[in-house]
């Protein structure tokens, strides 16, 4: 199989209600596209979620980063594309790159996955599951982004709350992967969305939470453009840790 | 002009991030679906925000009323057609017919517009703009569903309480009309969400919000299913209001 067959590419349309107020498209509708690339891709080639949901696993993603020298604004076309980089036993690795109008590179994102089985929510062996066949994906397209890496938040002092509601809920009754990303960002003064960008985001996805949740978030300011932060839910477990660089 | 000519007609998926907890595709994702297929149907007819904006003026939208039958569920397709029903000189009525992935109609949507000048946010007169084309698209095409009423609502008894964030507003620097929607739902409790569907839905905007602004969310039960909501910003102005019909 030639390296770019492996390669999946798709169009998207930036609109009017996925930008911010500076017209530029929202992290969290581009963490969305990512993740709805990453399904169409494993769906062409027979490891999407509605055919393994028939053999009772299922997706889940464990880590994103996202890094962007510029975004698309408002009625401008875009594209991702995404491929597959690494397959080991219980984790993959899916890569993306982000094209501008012009077809000119603008970003890098990484994924890692877990497959699960939705029966004993036990990790799924990846290297035996059709016979061996998610290895034959794998890609050498370079990545040039850094790999999400350890986040670890010292502050004890929570800098925001949140009560999960009926609009945060996906149709497995967690609180969808996106809605993390906008109450993530949501913490930080629209200040410094008016000056800055943001450059890389990472988020990793540690437990779930549920509707009624409460939801409390701490911020390490690692210096003026960096931030670490971590999500507890209901005082104690970790659900989610994140860490945003600005630019 | 044929009357099918004078409709537009756009296709659709429900992605995995657009559906709740129930597996149907959300009130907000449909609304801001239903907003864009206006405006893909005005650009496609000389009358869209770009072509606007070189003249100074800008859709605003007034009304939006929705009824549903049944949702779209995740990974189906669908469809939703617009038209003009009519255009006075300060107003317009567009409305909406949703179609599901065989092609029967589960649904319908009015809207109102207005257009106004961004240089001195006064109205437009509609029939005098583009030498009274927009007339030519009046389509007499049926939408068996009432037109948005009057919603009074007495309560004083705040029911919510919500601060806008940099999530929620969009490139002109107000809330976003879908954020509303979701703020609105939020208001729910999970439970009934559980047993009923969301059969209609009103959204009256009246004035913008922004940044910063406490939310106040003051709601009259009319009946077991039937529910009217007015949104109040910094404790006087009132900026939108809504009734939910459950069924």
């Amino acid at each position: 199989m030639g390296e770019d067959s492996k390669i999946g590419n798709y169009p998207f349309v930036v609109e009017p209600f996925h930008v911010d107020f500076t017209g530029k498209l929202t992290m969290g509708v581009l963490g969305n596209h990512l993740l709805n690339c990453a399904g169409f891709h494993a769906t062409e080639k027979g490891f999407g979620i509605a055919q393994l949901n028939e053999n009772h696993y299922t997706w889940v993603l464990s880590r994103l980063a996202i890094e962007l020298d510029e975004f698309p604004l408002q009625y401008e076309s875009f594209s991702i594309q995404t491929w597959v980089e690494n397959v080991y036993k219980l984790f993959t690795d899916r890569n993306f790159s982000i094209l501008n109008k012009d077809g000119k590179t603008i970003g890098y994102a990484r994924s890692v996955w877990a497959m699960i089985s939705t029966a004993t929510r036990k990790p799924a062996d990846l290297l035996s599951l059709h016979g061996g066949k998610i290895v034959d994906y794998v890609c050498d397209k370079d990545c040039p982004i850094e790999k999400p890496a350890r986040i670890k938040v010292a502050s004890k002092e929570p800098a925001g709350e949140y009560m999960a509601k009926y609009s945060d809920i996906d149709c497995n009754g967690h609180l969808n992967s996106i809605k993390y990303i906008e109450h993530i960002l949501d913490l930080f003064p629209m200040e410094v969305f008016k000056t800055k960008i943001i450059r890389r985001f990472e988020m990793a996805y540690v437990a779930e939470s549920y509707y009624g949740d409460k939801l409390t978030f701490f911020v390490d300011g690692k210096s003026e453009n960096e931030y670490d932060i971590e999500v507890k839910k209901n005082d104690t477990e970790v659900v989610v840790r994140s860490k945003v660089i600005f630019g």
